[in-house]
């Protein structure tokens, strides 16, 4: 494990009671074309499901995650006795009540939680793909997403829902399995990556590209890139809060210490937890998936080879809801409201609501009061209109 | 030369025609006392003028570059051909008129471009300092140009000015030397750093300090640590530019293609243009410099020890102009008028414009011309009532 002089936890986590343990699940398919070309063989996927699939198969929901989630998105993992990455939105009572839906969330393609990506032994070499792995979109993650759905005996999904870069793939589901979506909830997301966030995720691919430890992505015989990762997820923090959230959480408090250093040590409780949160994600998440998956993000434009967003829903059938937050400056609100307005100038059903909160990106991990009773609002009027009664 | 691959220049430089040309000068002090409590001997100080000196000295302005500029802020350098980092601000007729003024500007302490720093020869052992240099502060800077003042024989600048770190240090030299300042122009600045400032600084210096060629700062008989310092400044390019100005420069605009590569090389013209700024800036800053200069930014507090900012100018008897730029989210329009509040509350006569600009923090470079006249104005004003008619 790297730990970065100073890194220090913030807070400790708050392990909250969850109602219930889940097992992570595998399904494998054994072949996946992608949008590059190359078609996959043997793809595994992991994920998990919440609640109970009623008779006519009619009530289940896709959650997608964001960039570095994982397929355990709620309930006690039995594996780790880890909560889910959104155990307060998905629960009984919560925003996706498993008293009545059916949740199912899986990692996605590229990833290195238990879904093929990089770190995954290639059929055909016996080796881990590391950069041989296939250059991946959202569309194929989708695409691999779709073939778990039909694996199901699931036809049509009442729901598809997630933020950030889930935001995407809600998206992708829609425009692309028209049948197959009854009602999508992109939250804090975009139609198209913009330069600003483009450039973000470059830096942070450079920064592990510059550690030698990366060695062209051929390092799961020794030592991963720590250090260039670490770099690259303290990027990634400070763009995930807010100025607001940082100067409340941080200000300019010292760590341990009554005043300023003068050295190169940390000096600020910032600093601390930015190097924690570096090297933390170091243990869990492979630096491979990490330049695959933000080079899916930054590919990601839902209107490629369209005249324009509201052209990329042409044969879009769900009815929409987005949120987005007041504070979020890396997904910021017009870029939901660019993609409410290509759907209104479709005639499209979409619901909006720009929530007030102060944790900026992360707020729809964070700050889910609201977000919750918004979706479940939602999704109650989505069931009445379309589930038999 | 590093060079990136896929780095390339966005578009040439405008080499403008300047009005004139100019010779870096040097001075040098025998001792400098620090905050630290380090006193540094044989401090050199690499400076430029332009303009006269009246002969009652009273019409000099001191103007402050940010965190990686130089003594060469206007003009033709004789060495290097360059116009200044300022060529829009200084010369006839301009915000700065050397028809009028006599301008000075100096490379801060700890910097690489001819005034003692990191890379410098310690007097001491023959060898440049490397992490041995003392972590200086924002005061430190302003105490070595209040030397290089007294030596010029000027007792009281007309103004002083910068932007971003500029901004900082005419706070502190309005702060330390209320009877040495009539004027002071803080630009696009701060009273002191945000934890979301500091944070930006603290990956930056992560990113050199995570490239083994930096080794502990030991690196000036070898290869310097060029991908750390390409990344660094890579993440405070995005800081520089705006959401709108990056949108507009780059959008989703290919470099070389036709369609995405579907491989790691460049995709996308931001890259590109990241990759050639993170390169470029290898060849010209020292990666010690970057550490210790942005150290002193984030230790910046002008309240520091003191109730409350307004606190800190207690003694202060200058007259203030603060600018800042709608689209400059790195130091936002909040972190101005906190000022302008802290001196209005102590009854300093204060002017504030807040300028739309697109350019993000970067407008105090390139969109000059409202700036230019709102401190012609001002000076304008300082002159009539403190200069002898």
């Amino acid at each position: 494990m790297l730990v970065l002089p100073g890194a220090r936890p913030f807070l400790p986590m708050l392990l909250q009671t969850m109602p219930f343990t889940v097992e992570t699940q595998y399904a494998r398919f054994s072949s996946l074309p992608l949008d590059c070309g190359v078609t996959l063989a043997d793809v595994d996927v992991a994920y998990e499901t919440y609640g109970k699939l009623n008779a006519n198969r009619s009530n289940a929901i896709l959650v997608l995650h964001g960039f570095s989630g994982d397929a355990h998105a709620a309930g006690t993992s039995k594996e780790t006795g880890q909560p889910g990455w959104w155990s307060n939105m998905i629960g009984p009572g919560l925003g996706f009540d498993t008293d009545r839906y059916y949740v199912i969330c899986s990692n996605v393609l590229g990833g290195c939680r238990g879904t093929t990506g990089p770190s995954s032994i290639s059929p055909e070499t016996g080796k881990p793909y590391a950069m041989t792995f296939p250059v991946i979109t959202i569309a194929d993650m989708v695409r691999l997403q779709k073939m778990l759905i039909d694996s199901l005996g699931i036809s049509r999904l009442l729901a598809v829902s997630g933020g950030s870069m889930g935001g995407m793939q809600a998206l992708q589901w829609a425009v692309a399995y028209p049948d197959a979506v009854a009602a999508a909830i992109p939250i804090a997301t975009t139609a198209r990556h913009s330069a600003q966030q483009i450039a973000f995720n470059e830096v942070g691919r450079q920064a592990v590209m510059a550690d030698p430890d990366w060695n062209e992505g051929d390092y799961y015989d020794g030592k991963p890139p720590a250090r260039g990762l670490a770099v690259a997820r303290m990027v990634g923090h400070i763009t995930y809060m807010s100025d607001a959230s940082m100067r409340e959480k941080f200000g300019r408090r010292l760590r341990d210490k009554d005043a300023l250093g003068f050295d190169f040590s940390v000096d600020f409780e910032v600093e601390s937890y930015l190097r924690y949160r570096g090297s933390r994600f170091v243990d869990r998440f492979d630096a491979n998936s990490y330049l695959y998956i933000t080079k899916a993000m930054d590919y990601f434009d839902v209107a490629a080879g369209k005249p324009s967003v509201a052209a990329a829903f042409e044969r879009t059938k769900a009815r929409f809801l987005l949120i987005s937050f007041t504070s979020d400056w890396l997904y910021p609100t017009y870029q939901s409201r660019e993609i409410v307005s290509a759907l209104r100038s479709r005639n499209i059903d979409v619901a909006f609501c720009e929530l007030a909160a102060d944790y900026g990106h992360d707020s729809f991990l964070l700050d889910t009061k609201r977000q919750g009773d918004v979706v479940r609002g939602f999704l109650l009027s989505v069931e009445r209109d379309l589930l038999p009664s």
